[in-house]
């Protein structure tokens, strides 16, 4: 492999030309430049990145913490951001937590060590408490979770609002009767939670404890949900779901066991995903606009580097939330 | 921010001990090395990881490059990507393509400049030739998709099996006009269609050109090609398809249109993603085995890694695939 050294013995120059011309100092003749190029291009040679990196103190990467990817949620948010980050020259570095709290802070430590330059979660898993410190060695963005004590840029959905609508659709289509399956026990799962009450509570309705499954998030957590529904004496006539997964799992359960949708009972979702379409019932559900937020997290994060002041300011952007008519309710 | 001179100096040692202590060289007293310790934790020092790496020439990252997330069938490969590497203290640098030439060279060149130790394709966007000379760089593996004259280890499925499986399914359901969509133009696409030809050769069957839709892999397509098929005076009774979420789309469309799957339409989808038991009726499918193909592809990426010989093998692992009957046909 060709060192540096072969390089400026080729271009008939010194170690330090050929080193002034890699890493673009000014004051070199284009003449030498032309020479250290075409002896690099001879000899395929390649400056280390690493070493390059080193010097400026910068990756061009930004982390991104996910809880799965196999939630059809984050691929369409992590496209985005790629799609925003491709176009500043930056790359992802896409962390899997699997909601584990140390990978989680073992992903934190790349900003520390210098690995990124900064990072984004889509989720959380430790306290603010145990994040907050890292603030001091680059920018950390909250995209889609979020926590209310926390001191760095936040953009996200209003989740009041937006199970607010789904629960208040369903009291205006009938239902007094209503179970709630939170899609996460995070902030965002308790705001939802909130949402829910406060429809239920404008309306005058009481919700069973039996009713309320925290936390459930698949297609198996809703097919489990379904068979408890249907074997308690006092059952729901709706269920209002922090899942589009969560819901085609009680839909497709109810098929089995010969329960109608929504006759016998409705469903609501949540996300909008493919599947929300494809569903026979389609499903009626709250839509993210999952491509709006990766979009805006992105141009944030861009001018958090771009900008000496780093996660010093505590901005929230709150995107738009609304309900979508179909045929589960 | 503390440097290296302030731990020396707090700990009352010069700074090659420091240095010493923190790229672990031996012959360093273990009382030293606590004094070093503490100064770190006292100083908050962390050593730069790209100067620890640079040293030591890995990065401890491997490249996977997908053509797009939201398509199921990859954030399913990753997630076992991601699980075999954490066990081998590996990081994955997940790079989306998005189908592009010039993407998948500039991903190429993370090898070249390296930044990662390693590079897993999933998808293949250029010619052999050009990524061949890549090779001496580092590690490299393909999983899922192949090209014949690659000389790097592949991780594959049989595809001319699944779809003459597939063929010969619908074939002995009766069915003589058959339709082909082809998920990919790649070599695995052009095997399928191989394994198609195989089945309808076999049976004495001929296909129309017209009944043949080469470049299709979305719901969207899926859609489109319902229509098509039934715009048409001499139409198939059967569709192959690619992917499950083109036979979701033909599904979806033909109950917009109240066209009967399978009475006027058999279906047969291809990876038994979750959307393939969701849907109405249940697809039938050929199951590919991601996981194993993902866990085999780290497991030999991480003995390559752990071997000095780079890319002299060019081993064939092909896993089973199968069919699985549900009712779309």
């Amino acid at each position: 492999m060709a060192t540096i050294e072969d390089v400026a013995k080729l271009a008939g120059l010194s170690r330090s030309t050929v080193s002034r011309v890699i890493n673009h100092h000014p004051y070199v003749s284009e003449k030498k430049k032309q020479l250290v190029y075409a002896a690099m291009k001879q000899l395929e040679y390649y400056p280390n990145s690493s070493a390059q990196r080193l010097r400026r103190q910068k990756t061009d990467t930004i982390a991104v913490l996910v809880p799965r990817l196999t939630n059809p949620f984050f691929p369409v948010l992590i496209e985005e951001l790629d799609l925003v980050a491709v176009e500043h020259g930056l790359q992802l570095l896409i962390c899997q937590t699997q909601q584990n709290e140390e990978k989680e802070l073992s992903f934190l430590n790349l900003l520390k060590t210098k690995q990124v330059d900064g990072l984004i979660f889509t989720a959380i898993e430790n306290d603010w408490e145990t994040i907050a410190p890292y603030k001091e060695w680059g920018p950390i963005i909250l995209c889609n979770e979020y926590k209310s004590e926390a001191t760095v840029p936040i953009v996200r959905l209003n989740q009041v609002k937006g199970s607010y609508l789904g629960t208040k659709h369903l009291i205006e289509s009938g239902h007094t009767k209503i179970a709630f399956c939170g899609g996460t026990e995070s902030e965002l799962g308790i705001d939802r939670k909130k949402g829910f009450m406060k429809a239920m509570e404008e309306a005058g309705l009481i919700m069973s404890e039996d009713w309320f499954f925290p936390s459930s998030y698949s297609i198996d957590c809703g097919k489990d949900i379904l068979k408890t529904l249907f074997a308690m004496k006092n059952r729901p006539t709706a269920v209002f779901t922090g899942s589009d997964e969560i819901a085609a799992g009680i839909i497709k359960e109810a098929k089995s066991l010969g329960v109608s949708i929504p006759d016998e009972l409705a469903v609501i979702g949540f996300d909008d995903q493919p599947i929300a379409e494809l569903m026979e019932p389609a499903l009626t559900t709250i839509q993210q606009p999952v491509k709006d937020m990766g979009k805006k997290t992105m141009e944030v994060m861009v001018s958090m580097l771009n900008s000496d002041i780093v996660n010093d300011q505590d901005q929230i952007y709150e995107l738009p939330i609304r309900l979508v008519k179909r045929q589960s309710v």
